[in-house]
């Protein structure tokens, strides 16, 4: 199963696509959408629904799993980011995928196996199970590569619930 | 100068369609864009970008005037509205639209002159500057015209003022 996870933003929304079959990984590509901040937000979210929307074509995902919304301090960018994550939704429904959310706690549980886990140890679990070299340079890259790994765990485990009931 | 309000959420979208030259209304058409609650919100806010979508190639307005989101107690519901948000800046940039923000406070200071106003008054003069026999039956309705007529008297003293300079 082909999955892209998505950390979501309006300046930037990481994202990574990898292939889960047989509980091995494969790591097909990952990046970042960059918004430029001297321009309006309505052309922001607009690059990145077109951005995202190429992403989809080019690599065509099964699913997509992304980062659930807390809102916490900063309630002004907590909007701007609900906002942007809106368009990343319609994104992916327009490409006909389903989308599943996850906490940051799910994908540390899923990840390292301890949802209070550090950056580092989710960094470190992410570069061995996906066989990476090193680490993308953007973090929100990074997230984007756990929340895949955090969605193919959960399909995982689903799927041998199913095999055990039948 | 045609402006389209737009009273933001994703279970309802309140919409109206005014033309405002030399300080006259015309009133175009308004209406609710509702969302069933038993689909999933994905569809819901690609339902929403959709019908938005009709309705400016419907009625080609020339700008898109839209309620300020703030975030108070509900905050599940706001980051569920401000998402729907997105999708529809995402449908005005599209169609080529430039959307201007307006507080319920400035709404309200500029319908009915005082920006405490209660909603009555609000609705009785938004009736009489747009000439209804009858207000909308739904307050988002309402709600998104008074909008519209916000951007309609904040256009005309920017133009004012642009007049006086020269």
């Amino acid at each position: 199963m082909k999955i892209i996870g998505i950390d979501p933003g309006y300046a930037i929304v990481g994202w990574g696509v990898i292939d889960y079959s047989n509980t091995r990984f494969v790591t097909i590509n990952y990046g970042a959408i960059v918004t430029p901040p001297n321009i309006d937000f309505s052309s922001r979210i607009c690059m990145i629904y077109e951005q995202l929307s190429e992403i989809l074509n080019a690599y065509k995902p099964d699913e997509m799993a992304i980062e659930k919304l807390f809102f916490s301090s900063n309630k002004k960018t907590g909007i701007d980011v609900a906002q942007a994550r809106g368009v990343i939704l319609l994104s992916a429904k327009h490409n006909g995928l389903s989308v599943s959310e996850y906490t940051p706690i799910q994908v540390k549980q899923s990840v390292v196996g301890y949802g209070r886990a550090e950056k580092k140890q989710v960094m470190a679990m992410t570069k061995r199970l996906l066989n990476l070299n090193k680490m993308p340079k953007l973090d929100d890259t990074a997230d984007a590569l756990a929340i895949a790994i955090a969605h193919a765990h959960s399909y995982s485990s689903r799927l041998l619930k199913l095999k055990e009931i039948k």
